[in-house]
């Protein structure tokens, strides 16, 4: 999407330990009229599937998906993170491991906001490990849900969380897949960018 | 708005210890639709102000207000809940009380997306004891921006918060205004409802 990958290049900063800064238009303060956009070219990508519920994860995967499902006129779910210990049978439950804040949560969904019969695609800002991802899957699986696809608006190509997730035979959709980023000139190359 | 006010009864659980729960179409799963219907309400009610963002504070905040925001053509900015130090200089953080998880924990906003000439429209899922919203409050003045208003989508009137921002001058809307409930018959007194 060569709207998100200029507005990347524009307004994203390297910073060391190959982090991708957006929190002036994704994920702190959000530029809604893109997230429109991001919204439009989701609905593209995926409109040859039936989907009824989108799901994402707190907090900065939660704007992005409601604008989104207003394009798929569905419900959007919300996993909740918690170090605390929940009653067991009422939620869905998975753990995951954090690399950037360095600590292990566990996500929750309420069961009876997922389960059989719900067609789910995943909408979240950013996949580099894949660890939020899986976990998500992990949830859908547990639910009975069927997982349709996964969008993501920026991939870090050179982390190992998109082989995975489409090793896996998960339908994935990224927006922007940086490839690489040197901190130093502030270059950002990015995957099957057509200009 | 009596379109809130007969989805919350009917949809609406009551629980001990004044809680009610809302989270099958407000701040777990989300019905969209109708966070439209709250954003064309909050527009209608706040029309005569001017405003170029929206703040709110994560989690279930960010929904609403993402949804919210495109009646204004505003961004939005979440403030970020923390309990671990930050940097003093970069961020402007403020201490809330949490009487709901029973903990203290600092909000913070990156000084770069609020500041002097800012005219702010907080928006918010709940307000009981106000202590987000004073916390929200204080970060604005803070920052030099100048707080318009509060949009809140239900207030529990039978706790001090709506008491006290009003009091203090700040314009509040709330579009649920809960006076009383009942936990054993599930009724639901709303203030100023017409019907």
């Amino acid at each position: 999407m060569q709207l998100l990958m200029d507005r990347i290049r524009k307004d994203g900063k390297i910073k060391a330990g190959n982090v991708l800064k957006v929190d002036s238009f994704l994920n702190h303060q959000m530029d809604i009229e893109l997230f429109k956009e991001i919204g439009k070219e989701f609905k593209r990508r995926f409109a040859d599937v039936e989907i009824n519920k989108i799901l994402t994860i707190e907090a900065s995967g939660i704007g992005i998906a409601c604008i989104v499902a207003q394009y798929f006129n569905v419900p959007v779910v919300f996993a909740k993170k918690t170090q605390t210990k929940n009653i067991a049978g009422e939620v869905y439950t998975s753990r995951v491991e954090s690399y950037t804040h360095g600590r292990i949560y566990d996500i929750i969904v309420a069961k009876e906001f997922l389960g059989k019969g719900d067609k789910v695609l995943v909408i979240d800002d950013f996949l580099a490990n894949g660890k939020a991802l899986e976990g998500l899957t992990a949830l859908i699986k547990e639910s009975g849900a069927e997982l349709v696809g996964a969008g993501i608006v920026i991939e870090k190509g050179f982390q190992v969380g998109g082989d995975i997730i489409r090793s896996s035979g998960i339908r994935l959709e990224s927006l922007a897949i940086v490839d690489s980023m040197d901190e130093e000139t502030g270059t950002i190359v990015f995957r099957n960018e057509e200009k």
